[in-house]
């Protein structure tokens, strides 16, 4: 797709908000250290829409995400930033990014902002929903897209633990390693945790969907939080042990890491 | 899983309800005379759930299904049934099966029936679903499971186009060729087309929503009609179109196949 390339000075900052399906991806940016390119690895979000992005406005690009996500965590709102010479109007640009991205990333709006806009800087608080599917079988549709959870599940349980996280804690023991984090502390603004009726394809499954909205989250932190809780839910956790284990400010203390196929980055506030 | 093989004698009838996403297969059961084996071919549903059936029960297994559904198309509740030796109990034959079966086949119910019920013979109606994804950008979760539609349509001009149908009628012009089916009458019971909001990983979409009933439909027919609709939809047919290609009894004239991703067979009725 060659473009007659015409040059804005000083370069434009553009915004994207991206939906993508997790699945096939090694995450957002390949975290940390672990690359190892043995096995044939798999390709990251992130240099996905930079080659794209670098065909349609024939120059380097770097995209500046809101934050990491993990290898089979999805995005419904992900918000990335880059700058470019290119005078490409930003709906044209959005036109051709999804006609030549694979079908599993979709960006659903590209805009102009302020020079100084910085995705990750001036992001005010992060959503993330988790997505749990709550019966005896799992669904033909929604494999990697909800954590299907056969086991019996105290919901409103749960619900009354969860609040023991909301305000500004030291969330240490919810954070992996590898994390390069220097504070470990966040604030949790809310959670909410509905039985929704949701309707994939037209047909109602009962879902149990978490919503967590934070100023951040450290790695790993909503999936460990989340994981805890359904120890809690499901009995082998006793009550209190949510609150517990965030004063223990100890990674070892905390449930399993839930499942990144139930993870959804829902929107990032600015 | 090797069990230890009691048999019941007479064989046993045991009915399934089957959801599956069609993707990756090609269709429930190889249509027509067109197999070829050159391209590496897909495997078809059928053979994929005999195959588990027969490693489960040990002995031979022909799955007898309300009626084939093609490649691409999708399934909520297809129906098939098989007479069996084996005294599993149904129960523990569906945990069994959704834990060997791949995660995009799913049997969602599994009980014994009278030895004379006939999936495909004793079938009053059948349900069709087509989903369209009307927006101006697709969707990264439902490629492949809804057909995305980006032209302006009148839902309000098909929904009464789409009455034309309604009735005993000679769906001769909708039926695609190489079908064997004896008569080309059928009966459609309702055909309704709603703008719903659809919340699939809890999140709103809007869809196009048609839904369809009849006692029968011959091969192609749904997509048939649902490709003529869209054109009716979008204005390059022009209004009364569905009557006259319905009256006309020739399959040369009617609009565009449908594609298949957006066809699920919602339900059987008995």
């Amino acid at each position: 797709m060659p473009h007659q390339v015409t040059l804005s000075n000083p370069p434009r900052n553009l915004k994207l908000v991206i939906e993508y399906d997790g699945t096939r991806y090694a995450g957002w940016q390949i975290q940390g250290h672990k690359v190892t390119r043995s096995q044939g690895r798999k390709s990251t979000i992130q240099e996905t829409i930079e080659k794209t992005l670098q065909k349609i406005v024939q120059e380097k690009i770097r995209l500046i995400a809101s934050g990491r996500t993990d290898a089979g965590v999805h995005a419904l709102g992900q918000v990335a930033n880059f700058k470019t010479y290119s005078v490409i109007p930003s709906r044209k640009l959005q036109k051709a990014l999804n006609s030549l991205l694979p079908g599993d990333i979709v960006i659903t709006k590209a805009e102009e902002v302020a020079s100084d806009f910085h995705s990750r800087y001036a992001a005010k608080s992060k959503i993330y929903r988790y997505l749990i599917l709550h019966r005896a079988h799992p669904s033909a549709f929604l494999k990697e897209r909800v954590y299907f959870y056969r086991y019996p599940l105290n919901v409103q349980l749960m619900r009354r633990e969860a609040g023991a996280i909301i305000g500004k804690h030291d969330f240490r023991s919810f954070c992996a390693s590898g994390s390069g984090a220097k504070s470990t502390i966040r604030t949790i603004k809310r959670i909410s945790i509905q039985e929704a009726c949701h309707t994939p394809y037209a047909i109602r499954h009962k879902l149990i969907v978490i919503t967590i909205e934070a100023n951040g989250f450290l790695y790993n932190m909503v999936r460990n939080i989340i994981g805890t809780l359904l120890e809690i839910g499901r009995g082998r956790l006793p009550p209190g042990s949510l609150r517990s284990i965030l004063k223990a400010k100890d990674r070892t203390k905390a449930g399993p890491t839930a499942s990144a196929c139930g993870l959804y980055l829902l929107q990032v506030k600015y």
